[in-house]
């Protein structure tokens, strides 16, 4: 409720009447948008009590303004303000500007073109199915038991005292559940003195980059890469230079010869199920590259967003986990494994950069989301994370396969791809003469909306390609996804 | 578990027995770390189906590192690296550093002296009360209501969809939600073009400040002001112009002089229960505020992140509800409204500030979290939000009266302190022949905590101020927090 009794200020010494200032005063603010149509006003007895005047005089002001048409009374419900306002329509608010306190645009000085996502015009409702960039199918994920924690921990004082603590980069129960995990199924060799937990593997991203990067920094990434990664490191003030992937992973000749012919600030590989293409890099080229890192002393993001799920072969051991003289940041995220909408991820690297790193999220963020944070941290203590690893595993495994069968058999005349080890997504690379652009419009046409990544625009032409996400598929979502594709490149 | 397939390579061409490579690598990984004590090794069967080995060939294996003391047997438990390794003691692999992968501090250039908080030594479980900055006490929150709808959204396809959608700034639900409770309870002109939900108001300050300032920029903010907001703007590169805070809120002669003699590119202020001296800014201050705001277009961020507790009087409307020509960013959260672990705020401002605001949000952080805005949003249409405040501010208001009283009757000897109107925490100065360095750590000493903001270090000295959260306290422990601190200051 408006703070009415500070803004209707009454003069007792005035000649006009104290219902008229009262109604007067409450026309300014319905004409200035102060309260606008459809708010609700006190009733007549909380108002006089609240103006501290005689019941009646409410009575009669609030006569006057239902006279005017400014207010209208819902019997039984309460009295409102009208909803089509005499003299004023709600349009010339914004008209002369004069009443809306943000109507111009602001004329200080602010960063601009910071990269946003590109528009998505299409009404969901009409649309049966929605294959995204290779999201966890949140159906499986173990609400239940993370909400059994949720209440344990709201039951008790711990969630409190948790709250005074000056752990700004994760709660200490979860660096402990995380630090287990990672160095029991990543072979690394970590203490919580290399980790700070973040909201999501993007927002670890940032703060390395933002740690690392200064304008005019050179980035190497591969062509194509995670373009929301692009973009930080852009935003960074930072020159991308492009490195091919093949098969086996980004090309390590390619890095070579950037770096011996420039400065390279970073290097940002994904070499689980590379994000977009889903190549796995591959063991010989991994030896090579921590050489590399080596003889160069080259700061390294190495995005391992996927390693929990492989299917045919066995995960190789991140980069992170080798000799790498503490060049390598290892980033990775919990999302992945639980629901789009559970976002805890993680930053490793040497203990120096992570105490700068947690100073900097904490400005950003302060503490993160202590329930969440300890409610994960009982599930992977408890071994459920594992379990439910292993079931989303067999799920997944299944619905690649499926997928990847029903694409060869459907659309083999119009797409390239290969069956990644692992993973939520497929890498389609549709031929030349059905360019992506059309592709997706004639999709949505037909009820199918993509959200995931696509590579078809400017210098990504070349491409032409988009991550299918199956692990959040059902199996007739996904067989109506391919026949629709079907459909419309026969 | 490890990738043992990988990791494992027999050579069956060698002179070595199978089961000599088998136990030999094994040791190779324990003594590297990779398979650190006590983690456990796969039984004998699934590591001869991983591996496509006899099960006697593994058992063979087993039983030369159990005999090495390399494994350990658990009787129907299973076999786990050992605690006590031959030869190799745990405390090596940090010595000799050739095992730990982060061994070595960073070399590479890192952003550094990023301000951290200051080192809590105080180990908790010792301690009986815990005094904060000014939490809301997360017993009163409605979080029953917001796990009915967490599980409504989980059972529908609604969150799904919502994943796949292009709103970075938060769920287009919550949004409109936020602009009606912001439009009818502070007096705003907004709609959604103008709002960004974020992390809390810290995530809020963060993409304001980044978005505006520039190394060697000037920024004013009052003296004291809310220390984790000066450390932003520091981390921008900012100076700070510090001006005086009394018992009307900022100085605006102060600020006056300051736009008269440098360019400043952003004034910060907290108008509603000033952090940390909870003084509300006079009306008279406010109008002359924005007459400066508006002729000297002077970018503002207007936090005001306890408005809706407000006790004895009413609150006065936000800055950013007057005409201020589009240069007031307002801030706020529903963090105080709620819990300190449900961290949702948002930025306000012109349009077009908000949609490259939304941009450069989406590269920290991606979507947020849909499930806990999709919930909000919900008790915010339901009423249930306002249900909330008007119950949580009776007991804080009450809260207020009997701390005030009980500091007032016990403590006036050593502080001084004026009740706010609202808000969450009293401000205690303590009088010089009280050093707060000491009173902290007395304090301490007989078991009473503080972890709200303390002002007595450096320049800080004349404040010898602490902020007393009374709103999470139950009446015995504020009245042992008291007694605490009566015994040490007599």
């Amino acid at each position: 409720m408006l703070p009415f009794k500070t803004l209707i200020v009454i003069d007792e010494s005035s000649t006009t009447a104290v219902y008229r200032q009262v109604s007067d005063q409450l026309v300014v603010m319905i004409s200035d948008g102060v309260l606008q149509p459809g708010t609700f006003l006190p009733s007549t007895r909380e108002m006089a009590s609240l103006l501290d005047k005689h019941r009646n005089t409410i009575v009669a002001a609030y006569e006057e303004l239902i006279t005017q048409d400014w207010i209208e009374p819902l019997p039984r419900i309460g009295i409102r303000v009208s909803l089509n306002l005499p003299l004023i329509k709600p349009r010339s608010f914004q008209e002369d500007g004069k009443n809306r306190t943000y109507s111009s645009p602001a004329k200080f000085n602010f960063k601009q073109n910071i990269p946003g996502p590109t528009a998505n015009h299409f009404p969901l409702k009409r649309l049966s199915i929605v294959v995204n960039d290779g999201f966890p199918d949140a159906d499986l994920a173990p609400f239940d038991s993370m909400f059994k924690e949720y209440r344990k921990l709201l039951q008790g004082t711990k969630l409190k005292k948790l709250m005074s603590l000056k752990d700004f980069g994760g709660t200490p129960a979860l660096k402990d559940s995380t630090v287990n995990f990672l160095n029991n199924s990543r072979g690394l060799n970590i203490s919580t003195d290399n980790l700070l937990i973040t909201r999501g593997a993007q927002m670890a991203i940032y703060l390395a980059a933002a740690m690392i990067l200064k304008p005019g920094d050179n980035v190497l990434v591969s062509d194509p890469s995670y373009y929301i990664a692009d973009e930080v490191f852009k935003q960074m003030g930072a020159n991308l230079i492009r490195i091919h992937v093949d098969q086996d992973g980004i090309d390590i000749n390619g890095v070579e010869n950037a770096l011996k012919s420039f400065k390279i600030s970073l290097l940002y590989v994904i070499p689980h199920h590379h994000h977009p293409t889903t190549v796995t890099m591959s063991q010989s080229r991994r030896t090579r590259l921590l050489e590399l890192i080596r003889s160069y002393q080259l700061p390294v993001i190495e995005d391992d967003y996927d390693y929990d799920f492989h299917y045919n072969n066995s995960p190789v051991l991140p980069l992170a986990s080798s000799d790498h003289d503490s060049n390598v940041l290892y980033i990775g995220s919990f999302t992945k494994l639980l629901a789009p909408s559970c976002r805890i991820g993680y930053l490793i690297g040497p203990a120096n950069f992570i105490a700068q790193a947690t100073n900097l999220k904490r400005l950003i963020d302060l503490r993160g989301d202590t329930l969440m944070e300890e409610a994960l941290s009982a599930i992977i203590n408890s071994g459920e994370l594992d379990r439910h690893i292993k079931k989303s595993k067999k799920i997944y495994s299944e619905r690649c396969d499926h997928t990847a069968l029903s694409i060869q058999k459907e659309l083999s005349h119009a797409v390239n791809f290969t069956k990644p080890h692992g993973g939520m997504a497929l890498w389609l690379k549709f031929k030349p003469e059905y360019p992506l652009g059309d592709i997706i419009s004639k999709a949505h046409s037909s009820g199918l909306l993509f959200t995931g990544a696509a590579y078809h625009e400017g210098a990504d032409q070349k491409h032409n390609g988009i991550r299918f996400g199956f692990a959040s598929l059902k199996e007739t979502e996904m067989h109506n996804a391919i026949k629709i594709l079907r459909e419309i490149t026969m």
